[in-house]
């Protein structure tokens, strides 16, 4: 085994036993914990956008943002009235079990039912990388292809949902949303799909439902 | 230093030097190489294969595809006619140079007078491995957002050309093209840029001429 190899499964030993850890907290919270991950310009964030500040309503929700570089994702999601922290991850390409605890000091987790982090854009590292979420939500947008779950195993498989989205853009695409849930289906049977649109409004009503239920379900 | 931060700065400068002598390889056997970075799903295959079946009846060309899994994209390359091999990095999230090193053997390269390669979809990762490379062109779709240069600065920091691919879409979406060309260049002064559409042709005809007078100035 080469040293980088040896070194990469120290990291990820040491991330899954940091992330159990947040896993226990967050039960003893009684938070719902969801790890939002994607391409980059997927969606995630306009996602949020349009559903935070009707749910905030109903829910109380804390959202860490994870970027390489800028705080212009929080910035938007502070005008949803939802609190939001940024981690700036300063190059690296994904988040990880430490950088969510480090964060967790900005939350009062006593007080919130449903944490959303939303991971740097990124299809493959963040796959590897356990935060302690309760469910792992990968957003595909349209434009991207259909052949995306293929080429990116590890994120589909990880995933508890495909969320496919920009479905306004269908029509101008040659993306197959049968075939992308096929694709989907034989990595992973038991995902579950949703389909949403932030400019049509397609498919925010399932979403919400869907984030509200899992919140409350826990 | 982290033990983490030190073995990857030696894997980088271990990248760097065969990466040089990859450079001086590619001098002496009169190749232009580009390195072609973006996000999954932003339509770097499908600009190849609209232009590399024209452009093989004047140069000599070579493609290298980065996947993690599948050869659907070499499988598409090579219906252009042009020579194609395909690397699957089986989980790594970009190309070496040492994986380009041994594909090598899969080229002629006294016959060659471009080698394209095509990295892993993946906006971060690839942007710290230089793999020999006369130009590195990053291509951005008008669906992933205009403020991803400002988001993922080292990628279109260390790329000479920003393409903005899927031109045929930019109706459809709030991307501003003078704004990302304007986040592009605060970063990247010297950065050229092009446009695109590989469904309505735009574009083409210009991204053509650039590879053609890259190849030839060399």
């Amino acid at each position: 085994m080469s040293e980088k190899v040896k070194l990469e499964k120290k990291i990820l030993s040491r991330n899954d036993l940091l992330a159990a850890e947040l896993r226990d907290l967050f039960a003893k919270e009684d938070v719902a914990v969801m790890n939002m991950v994607s391409s980059p310009g997927s969606g995630k964030t306009s996602l949020l956008e349009k559903t935070l500040g009707a749910q905030s309503e109903v829910l109380s929700i804390g959202v860490i943002e994870g970027d390489i570089q800028t705080d212009n994702d929080a910035a938007r999601i502070a005008r949803t009235g939802v609190p939001v922290h940024q981690i700036q991850t300063g190059g690296a390409c994904h988040l990880e079990a430490e950088m969510i605890r480090k964060a967790l000091v900005h939350f009062s987790l006593k007080d919130l039912e449903l944490l959303i982090i939303e991971n740097v854009g990124n299809l493959v590292c963040p796959s590897a990388f356990d935060l302690g979420e309760g469910i792992r939500v990968s957003i595909i947008s349209v434009t991207e292809g259909d052949d995306k779950p293929m080429k990116y195993p590890a994120m589909f498989r990880s995933a508890d949902v495909m969320v496919i989205n920009k479905m306004d853009l269908l029509p101008y695409t040659d993306f197959d949303v049968e075939k992308v849930i096929h694709h989907a289906r034989s990595l992973n049977p038991e995902i579950q799909i949703l389909k949403t649109s932030c400019r049509t409004g397609e498919g925010l009503d399932e979403w919400s439902s869907f984030v509200t239920a899992f919140t409350q379900r826990k």
